[in-house]
């Protein structure tokens, strides 16, 4: 059975990545190929526990402490449920991966950009991503079409500053090329589109 | 109040740190300098949860893993309890710290030295070391005086030849300048001497 296909959804809050990962699935699922639907920590055990530290507000960690503590959970993540999906062949669909932390803990939270990436690599060593697909769609719009920040994490409570932050360095990693940028401020199934059309290149 | 110095005690099992630190303080304390003695996690809060995920048994953590999730409980723990202490003016002496990182998971588990160097960096930053000395004795001759392995942890339980990279770890970090050498073959309070002269430099 050959290797599956990692592929990662990036975009702000309310963009629609979780519908997307959705539709792609059952698009797939279509034509026969089976794919896993998952985000970080996904219930991997390591993986979830970590992140229950990080979302505890009694530990105000650093942005540095945070970014080692996201980094393990995702390793944990990629050991314990991605790479077991993609050695038995099938497409694992990941909701957000190690270009957030870039956009997030670098762009926003002004962590040494060269160092998480130096970091990134090192956590996912030796998988690769197969295709990273970010779906643009500013801060503005994707508040809107979430209906407002619901405030359900910290990360959401942050200010609107920092999410342009945020989207910046989306676009600066689909300008360099690392992202391919989606247009997602159509309607749902107009995105669903663009994002199999990127799928198909690759399988 | 000036700041205080940060002293960093490192070497292999048995080679008596734990002691040696109690002896500075005592040392320190009949000149009327005030000391604390510390060790990761060292009742740091987030740092004592993260001790636990890494020495519980259920979760298996690779060495990349393990490194981040090392370097988030050190952050913890120097941003925690080593900082305020050094901002009262206090002596912090530390019992392992970014060394022993180089040593057990560079040298003994043969990750990426030059990886590791480059997360103990951001891990610390900006706190900086003001001295950092390897008390050299020999694996061999550390078990012996410790009457054998206790089987205590896990690093405790892995094998001689484990040990006898890390201390070609401490020993190159001692040749290149990092750590100062003191020869802890002898009688303990000769130890305790040669501890105390190097501590007299930067005091």
């Amino acid at each position: 059975m050959s290797k599956g296909k990692f592929i990662v959804l990036e975009g702000v809050e309310g963009v629609g990545k979780s519908k997307q990962a959705g539709f792609l699935k059952e698009n797939l699922a279509r034509r026969g190929i089976q794919a896993i639907v998952t985000r970080e920590p996904g219930g991997a055990p390591l993986g979830e526990k970590l992140r229950e530290l990080i979302l505890d507000p009694q530990y105000n960690e650093d942005a540095i402490t945070e970014l080692f503590m996201y980094s393990a959970s995702r390793r944990a993540h990629l050991n314990e449920i991605v790479l077991p999906a993609l050695n038995s062949g099938k497409i694992v669909i990941c909701d957000r991966f190690i270009y957030s932390t870039v956009a997030y803990q670098g762009y926003g939270r002004g962590l040494d950009v060269d160092f998480i990436r130096s970091v990134n690599a090192k956590t996912i060593e030796p998988t690769e991503v197969d295709l990273a697909l970010f779906l643009d769609l500013s801060p503005r719009d994707g508040f809107k079409r979430k209906g407002g920040a619901d405030g359900g994490d910290r990360l959401e409570r942050e200010n609107i500053e920092f999410f342009d932050r945020v989207y910046k360095g989306f676009c600066d990693m689909a300008d360099g090329g690392e992202l391919v940028r989606i247009d997602a401020s159509g309607a749902k199934e107009q995105t669903a589109t663009l994002i199999m059309n990127e799928v198909d290149k690759i399988l």
